[in-house]
């Protein structure tokens, strides 16, 4: 099967509900191994090189692709993987952790819109209005009649963004509960890990089957032929990491992106045989 | 000769004037090519991605790593290669360009703060308040009577920075004269480098010695033992960024990170063993 068949497999159809227990967090999706995903990596890294700058040189359309996924389910590890293949003046990054008391003075969207990539920009949410619908509802931090509209005002939201010229993917790490477990062990057990561990990840961990079923409908209500949903199996960080670019490749293929015109007004003598 | 004993050549000792004259922008200090600084690169950032993750346990102090360099001398070159070494969500880049209306109603400074990296981070400028005493002087953009006195008002700036936790480091790519001229038309000619082309950066370029001379005063005027200059030669993009690196190890070795103590109040069962 092609490679981008399989990535396709990951694209959850609009108005789709996943089934997050019946995908396996392990699956390759055909990779073979840790040779055949840094292929996959370089390969994509270089057309994303020469994608980023047909953007950048536009300057008229933006991406955004937003990352969600459990603590631990590599969120930072694909950031990382993003800059090594981007010029980080291109991308830009935001992450959003638990809302500032001025935040908490906004609507929930307030504090996404100004972090929006500009034009020529692909912007990376780590987390994301998502943790609206997520920790939020889980937590109960907010009565239902305040997050159950969020999924509307979120669609909304999205596809004015499509419509203004930003490009939106929202991508779910899928990891196993018990490939978090590891890794939040091995976070409170390395001292050099140890920056990134919160026991409050244990008592989120606790809700598992609670946080799955937030993030089944927030892929049902929200995901659209413009700002749809892919669902990453995460377990294995480098299937983990190749798939991701793989799919921006793809996204940013699917712009159409054309070649900038010749500079223009420059002196004579600056190009050769001018 | 050792390799530290290389890399601390390109410090310029506190007060002192550099002669960029005089200083070769393809030296290489020491590095014999491509394959020795690629292995300088691996063992730095094997060495950065424990550093950052004790500054961030720490989270008391933070490193600012401040990037000058005339146009094409590779400051976006060195921001991918810290990207590639350095967690994402550790490193904060900026990047500072001709001011906005609502910046210019500010002192010169105000936007810097505005992007200083907070505790626990890396702060990475790619650009800064520099170009106020750089482009603004050359081009008379304000009269000596303001720029004159920024050279007092960045030392002590920079002096607070230190006082209060933020280690300063400020490198100048030095690229040559002949060198820009073939980068500057690789963009021009490229169309996946247009994006970078300015035909401003032709105008900038006339005025090569007065930028160098402005370049010798800022240095000779802000360099300090607390926010020490370094110039790194920027011909040779692989010695160019081992050295950056090298240099940014170094510094974040010196800051003495401490282990961080074991995490507390894990619930039995949780860690092996308990």
């Amino acid at each position: 099967m092609p490679r981008h068949a399989l990535r396709d497999g990951l694209r959850v159809e609009a108005g789709k509900r996943p089934h997050l227990g019946r995908t396996d967090p392990r699956d390759t999706l055909g990779l073979s191994g840790k040779d055949e995903a840094a292929d996959v990596v370089a390969r994509c890294s270089e057309r994303l090189e020469a994608l980023q700058s047909l953007l950048a040189s536009e300057d008229r359309r933006s991406l955004l692709l937003v990352l969600q996924g459990m603590d631990a389910s590599g969120k930072d590890g694909v950031a990382r993987a993003l800059c090594g293949a981007m010029n980080p003046m291109i991308l830009r990054m935001a992450a959003f952790g638990v809302p500032t008391k001025p935040e908490l003075r906004h609507d929930f969207l307030w504090r996404i819109a100004r972090e929006l990539p500009e034009r020529g920009r692909v912007g990376l949410f780590n987390r994301s209005h998502y943790e609206d619908v997520l920790v939020v509802r889980v937590d109960g931090l907010v009565p239902e009649e305040t997050w159950r509209p969020r999924y509307g005002q979120i669609a909304r939201f999205e596809e004015r963004l499509a419509e203004t010229g930003t490009t939106v993917v929202k991508v779910m790490l899928h990891i196993s509960r018990d490939e978090q477990l590891e890794r939040l062990r091995e976070r409170a057990q390395d001292p050099l890990k140890r920056w990134k561990f919160s026991a409050d990840d244990l008592r989120k961990r606790d809700r598992w089957d609670a946080y799955m079923a937030a993030y089944e409908d927030a892929i049902e209500a929200t995901g659209t032929e413009d700002a749809p949903w892919y669902v990453v199996p995460a377990d294995r960080k480098w299937a983990r990491n190749a798939l991701v670019l793989e799919i921006l490749t793809h996204v940013l293929e699917g712009m159409d992106l054309p070649e900038p015109p010749p500079p223009e007004g420059l002196p004579p003598g600056f190009l050769p045989g001018t």
